[in-house]
């Protein structure tokens, strides 16, 4: 294992810290529960909160900031944060128009955030609410779909009405709109490697890609033999425009996102594929994002997202946000 | 060689196509000649062109934007545009005000740039301007200093200067001033490889590390035994600080840039070294950018770079910048 470390215990806490400390104006950083928050507060909102495990950087902490994400309880590499961490991230950025918390859908994230959740209504009367993120279409079975890249969309959209001032249950409204209308999956030419694991997640051949990657280092639901970008764009796009379905005449924003590893001159090129694909189904692009949105350490790999837009969810996608990482569609 | 890409043979005019589709209100690209513009031209302003190898995404063509360049030049993967490309680079992007141009100190871009000038200038009688980028403090020998990623920082306040409407002079001045006050240096603990040779550049064992690298694929100038993130921080940033030098009491902007292949959490992590060092100098920070701006394809490292700031470079850096990379300063 080759990475610029200190220690494998220490990357969470010192990753945490960087970026904080590289954003004081817009950041604070509550070190015993690992809590990443904005520095002003804004009691007339609806409160936004996620995070999950590390490792999927700039997630959650670079999409904290005004017209997103209020708070990201960040846990262990791949780890959910504990149920400790999320009621202290609740208490402590709750404002009396409510929290709403966006959490993937995973078992550790669904029961730790759920039960901050739970303390957070009952020891404290805070008004929380809850939406799910499942937009990982390589899972066939849609109560096990895990929450990928799509999930920014829910922080973008979600915050942007928000910060409009916009009433708890038409903030959990739009979440659920966008979750409802979003579809992801990954590939993997290269897996990513746990620090404190010190080995990669698994070993592919020179031509082998997985298909269907999570973002924890699992391998994909098929491992196929590596083609080119074009066919690669048109495996992923297929099954993502077969499942909502997205149809002919529909407007969309693609994310094209980074697993970590990957060279922004392969996410461009796979952008271009990407739109080919969406141009020959009468698909119109409003907006597209291409980068490192929601990683998986340093996977070499990508996902495309498309998210099926209306004129509110345009509005909102192209509301201003003040993050670390959050970068204009264009 | 593992890579997202259709053919070796197509990469830099696919990833321009890939890059250029994704903004579309915002970039026009000359297929012909591979050069990267502005959709919007402004007449009013000097111009400002850069550009080189491919190779260096997102750099040049996702600094085009309002407040940075009008064009980027782009030649094959890490060589430099032709004498006939950089010339219709200028003659298609020239103003009335005249023509900077911002070249890293190669050979080949400043012969092929310096003869792009020379044929606007003499052929169409546009006033050209130049400036050279040497901040690599790797290369002992100042005239032979590389140009890495000290050029995002000339961009970003040579642009906002020119965007204000200032001359010619002034431009290239103040262009001039940042490349004085400017100063890089690069590590690899994993090579970059260039899709057409499709093997790594060089190769490197499980516990080594090349200081000095260029973002060419060029191992470093030294190869030494990979020590943490603080021992990394220590030897690049005592060898930066010493060069200019940068002293107590200077203010500085900090730019964690990775090269291309390299997670985020470790350049946060590399950020909070970093800071450690300066704070331990007394060198104040007034700003700090942590990401992917100058790349070397997939190389796994990093750079830090150092900025000294006056009154009037905060200022130009802290003007807005709409480009499709330019994310702003913590």
């Amino acid at each position: 294992m080759k990475k610029i470390i200190n220690t494998a215990q220490t990357v969470v806490r010192e990753l945490c810290e960087g970026m904080v400390s590289a954003y004081p104006a817009l950041l604070s950083w509550d070190e015993k529960y690992n809590i990443i928050s904005r520095r002003e507060r804004n009691p007339e909102k609806v409160v936004l909160i996620s995070g999950g495990g590390s490792g999927h950087e700039p997630a959650h902490g670079g999409f904290v900031g005004r017209g997103m994400l209020d708070a990201a309880v960040c846990g262990d590499v791949f780890a959910s944060p504990s149920i400790m961490q999320v009621y202290n991230g609740i208490v402590r950025n709750a404002s009396k128009k409510g929290v709403l918390l966006i959490i993937k859908n995973y078992t550790g994230d669904m029961m730790n955030f759920g039960g901050g959740a739970d303390m957070a209504v009952e020891d404290d009367g805070i008004n929380v609410e809850k939406v799910c993120v499942n937009d990982d279409v390589a899972i066939d079975s849609v109560p096990d779909r895990r929450g990928v890249a799509g999930t920014v969309f829910v922080h973008k959209i979600a915050g942007a009405l928000a910060e409009e001032g916009a009433d708890l249950p038409r903030v959990k409204a739009v979440a659920q709109k966008v979750i409802d209308n979003v579809r992801s999956m990954g590939f993997a030419l290269e897996p990513c490697t746990v620090p404190a694991k010190g080995e990669p997640t698994f070993s592919l051949g020179e031509k082998e890609i997985e298909m269907g990657i999570g973002i924890h280092g699992e391998a994909g639901v098929v491992r196929q033999t590596l083609g080119t970008a074009g066919e690669i764009a048109d495996k992923i796009m297929d099954k993502i425009i077969a499942d909502l379905p997205f149809k002919d005449g529909d407007e969309v924003a693609l994310l094209v996102n980074g697993m970590g590893g990957t060279p922004l001159q392969e996410l461009f090129i796979l952008n271009k594929e990407a739109r080919r694909v969406l141009d020959g189904k009468g698909i119109k692009i409003y907006r597209t994002m291409t980068g490192n949105y929601m990683t998986s350490i340093d996977m070499v790999g990508a996902s495309l997202t498309l998210l099926r837009l209306d004129d509110e969810l345009k509005k909102l996608l192209d509301a201003p946000a003040d993050t670390a990482a959050w970068i204009k569609c264009g």
